[in-house]
């Protein structure tokens, strides 16, 4: 008898949290920052084909794999990728217990100031500042040291913090294929650990939904604890025809819609298109330099090239951020 | 008017469902293939504990991390592992293309059905078997491969499917803990994109939350059509001390709760264990050799030594199956 009464609570309860759930469904617009212009017509277009019962697009919810792109799709990367912004910060960090950067390349450019002559060594001086700043501590250690930086470090043209320069388009959008029963998946050329990080506070991914660049790692027994050291060595490089096979080592499955502002991002979308069915691919344009920053074709970072070129010729929805998004960072107008 | 009329309909539907949901949980105790013995109770107990709102052990849903060994931890492996009889299944199927393996080890000795003499070669023989069978097809190819065998193909003693020889008690339990708010992973010595085919299916677990060994893949346009080449490499062995590498890079959060049956899962075991708050570790040992079968310290497969004294040493849970399972299979008494 009270297992029943209990019962009848438990259901009722689940009533009410359904219908405060289903309820604001209706009220609200989906996208509110997108302008109503092709490319957010585009994306409800395809939501409501695929996730419609009985259409013959129809795809199960375990199919609905979305992929995105991080540095210039998720969040801004001008001037410099963050995550170089903090290897240079840990250098700095880092210099007191290295006196004999003062003198030793790239260091010494980096720690005055000097970031072009720091990055004159071209991948290998990237390379040496990447070791010395992410690997030679445990797992749990690095974890520690970017959850510290990212919760302090400030963008050096807006002043904000950098978990602020995510896109708000962008964060409706990852909600809205959530709501339409998506899985979504970060697919970056950004280190995997780094991302993690920070990705389920800000963009609701959690960690095994991230998939990006990493270095090799070895279990140990320290002082019969157990841990994992991050050893000086690349394992895999999570950018353009890298993207597929880290999306196929990590996912295991294709994704229907992809989304990307680079060539890096290129194979990324080519093998989200290349499934069957109906697929959806994305490149996300920087063309506003009033609100974010223009550039593609001849840009250091976030080249947007062949990925443009293939765009067009494939009819991929293109965002021109100036003219499609009624906002870029949330704190815009504040 | 009409939104709102179908937003109460909405809500009533999702009334039904939440009763339909909730009203079976009450009436079925979990776990009901198990014994009332003590590996049953420490499950339930933990599981009491980490969910427990308010209580000091209580873990959120999204660190709720469980890892489960595949081979003698969800599915039989005896007498050989099961994707070694897809290898052996495959160079018969393929033997017509390659006249030269008449006289060529350890392919001759495998078409003449000597087991033994053809793994006399040991680990480089069974890596030209894994090669010859895993790779130079693509990754949809390989899928469609494992997924035709796996249909068809049946176990040597028990005459019955592969897919059938699934622990129930696994299952169960698989099962109650992801109706407690866990996330259910594969962490496998096996190959990734074997497990892959049938993890969905047979354990409801999805290709993204599988972990295991892996060869590289290559993305190629083929014909203008992107795929992903199975390459002759490896790229990953998931295996001792692998496994916790494995979880970092797929999974990306320790595992609070780990499942394994062998030395191969010590490290997985030791690194779910060292992490904070309350940790549970289980040791499937197989004591039964009238319904499975009996096998531990001198075992070639799924050799249980290091692990089962490290089990006793630390207080880990220990299935002794015979006393602590009712049932093994569940064709069982069919």
């Amino acid at each position: 008898m009270k297992a029943s009464w209990f019962n009848w609570v438990r259901i009722a309860a689940v009533a009410l949290i359904a219908i405060w759930w289903v309820a604001p469904g209706f009220a609200q617009e989906p996208l509110p920052s997108w302008n109503d212009t092709a490319p957010k017509k585009a994306i409800v277009a395809f939501v409501e084909r695929v996730t419609k019962p009985g259409s013959p697009d129809f795809v199960p919810p375990a199919e609905r794999i979305a992929t995105f792109d991080n540095d210039g799709t998720l969040w801004a990367e001008q001037p410099i990728y963050f995550q170089l912004a903090f290897a240079f910060d840990r250098v700095k960090v880092l210099a007191p217990q290295h006196p004999e950067w003062v003198t030793m390349e790239p260091f010494a450019s980096l720690l005055k100031g000097d970031l072009k002559g720091a990055l004159g060594g071209g991948e290998p001086a990237i390379f040496q500042i990447a070791t010395v700043t992410h690997s030679g501590m445990t797992t749990d250690e690095f974890e520690k040291i970017v959850r510290d930086w990212i919760a302090t470090a400030k963008h050096p043209t807006t002043g904000r913090l950098y978990t602020e320069m995510v896109y708000q388009p962008m964060l409706e959008l990852l909600a809205y294929l959530r709501a339409n029963g998506f899985k979504t998946f970060i697919v970056s050329g950004g280190g995997i650990d780094f991302i993690r990080v920070f990705a389920e506070r800000v963009y609701g991914i959690p960690p095994e939904q991230v998939v990006g660049s990493s270095g090799k790692t070895r279990f140990e027994l320290q002082d019969a604890r157990p841990i994992l050291m991050r050893l000086p060595e690349i394992d895999f490089i999570n950018d353009g025809p890298g993207k597929p096979v880290g999306i196929n080592a990590h996912i295991g499955r294709r994704p229907i819609a992809a989304f990307g502002n680079s060539d890096g991002d290129l194979q990324m979308l080519e093998w989200a298109k290349g499934g069957s069915g109906v697929r959806f691919a994305l490149i996300v344009h920087h063309t506003d330099a009033e609100r974010e920053w223009a550039y593609d074709r001849n840009s250091s970072v976030g080249k947007l090239d062949k990925a443009l070129d293939a765009a067009q010729a494939e009819g991929w929805t293109i965002v021109d951020m100036k003219n499609d998004w009624k906002r870029v960072f949330s704190f815009e107008g504040k």
